[in-house]
């Protein structure tokens, strides 16, 4: 490229950033200079061309197009470019001891019922029986009791109950944990799924020669009052996709160890009858204030 | 940031570059690769917050959610970010001589009416009627006669047909070039005008402290078999916002003298009553293989 076609180019970037130069808020301005010059970098990186240009504005017109209330293709776009989870590094308390984050993924829905401490959290989701407990404290030890846990997951069928017809609310729900800190419930094993592939995302994955899948996991979110939120998941071990993440967001010690049994007695005392499985997950929080 | 932070990030971005290494097309997993680099260094150089990425996913859904056949806010997001004018300024053929392209934007639409050469593109549109007339093309002098030439503009105050209510076709049309290469047709002054900022864009500009207002001007574009395309407009001289044109559009060579008369007679020998202004734009093509 000569040095004249060079030097338009940083013409336009240069005037594109400057136009930002009167933003009210200098993190506004700091942030849309900087998404400038790398959105201008990549595209004259790879010299794009006007068709490819032409295919990004039709390709997010259909991510557009196909979120609503129970489809975020957004929050899916950004997961399977790693922007999800790079997004939780940045962000991730310095303090060791706390448990690792990982994705929110785009199946959280506000208004998830309240479930007793040892109370059903499957509400008819299909699956194995699965008694999931824990323990929520701080990074110092201390039990955290009283904090909101929720937690959701999809089914032996690999689908979250939004992902049905209908209105079933299943496999989702919410406790406050106990004077030691402890939370549990009964869930279902969770099971490997692929993310929604029938759209933008998919095609993407497709001309990637990516699998759409995810290893089996349980969703968590706690919030606690002065201590940061925390987001993650459990994954079952053994899962063959712990490799191969769609959305990077596995993290070696957010890999919980799932035991089998067959009749006898769960942890809560209670008679079982056939296959049943348990895991436990502590849950442990940073402090707020902690860099 | 420490080392080691630095190490589990970059950590994060290599995997999802890998993540693509085996898509079936070499240029897809070059675009993909370079756009995974990019994105990520922007979030990891203003240290992305988690409120930040969220505000990002709900902002493109609004953009996305605003989007359809009448208004097209990707294509505005790309406009204000200057990336539509660097995309064009990269795709640019280096021979001298050819009439420089500039933003296409959203005001296209498919199946306006042909119009005589000579004839009315108004259609009723408000305004000062204006003549426009040029000759298309080749670099070399050339006539290129029977040349399809599209032309499109907004009203005198400042709208496009299809930012009003119903179904109207004003201001738009084509016509085919004469042998001698000529288009010429009556229409109206363009007058400048905001590009439409009511959604998510025109919140992006007001946050930056910027103007959404685009300089007068008539859009172009102009096909013919083994030539490149040229999409352009002719701006018009004296607009106070030539400088601060909210798409980066205007490039000097583009800027045209619209003459003011009154009365007398007109260029394709009507008479006139009135004010009238007239102004003339050739358009001069590359050749499809040039550079």
């Amino acid at each position: 490229m000569d040095s004249e076609r060079a030097a338009r180019e940083q013409a336009v970037t240069d005037e594109v950033v400057a136009s930002f130069g009167g933003a009210g808020s200098d993190r506004y301005r700091e942030l849309m200079q900087s998404l400038v010059r790398h959105l201008h970098g990549f595209a004259r990186e790879v010299r794009l061309t006007q068709g490819e240009w032409d295919a990004a504005i039709a390709f997010l017109t259909r991510v557009g197009h196909l979120t609503d209330e129970r489809r975020q293709e957004f929050i899916l776009l950004s997961d399977v470019l790693g922007l999800s989870m790079l997004t939780i590094g940045i962000n991730m308390p310095a303090s060791a001891g706390a448990t690792e984050s990982t994705v929110f993924g785009p199946f959280f829905v506000d208004g998830a019922p309240e479930i007793p401490l040892g109370g059903d959290l499957a509400q008819g989701a299909k699956g194995t029986p699965c008694y999931v407990s824990g323990q929520v404290r701080a990074v110092d030890g201390a039990p955290l009791a009283g904090v909101r846990v929720d937690a959701w997951q999809a089914d032996e069928d690999g689908r979250y109950d939004i992902q049905y017809e209908g209105d079933r609310t299943q496999g989702r729900g919410w406790q406050r944990t106990g004077g030691d800190g402890g939370y549990r419930f009964w869930s279902v094993l969770p099971t490997a799924y692929p993310i929604p592939h029938d759209g933008p995302v998919g095609e993407l994955l497709t001309a990637a020669g990516r699998e759409p899948m995810r290893p089996a996991h349980l969703h968590f979110k706690v919030a606690a009052p002065g201590y940061r939120p925390l987001i993650t998941h459990v994954f079952v071990d053994g899962d063959p996709y712990l490799r191969s993440d769609a959305v990077f967001g596995v993290k070696d010690s957010l890999i919980g160890r799932f035991t089998e049994h067959t009749g006898g007695t769960a942890p809560d005392g209670s008679p079982r009858h056939g296959r049943w499985t348990q895991v436990t997950l502590d849950l442990v929080l940073a402090r707020q204030d902690s860099s």
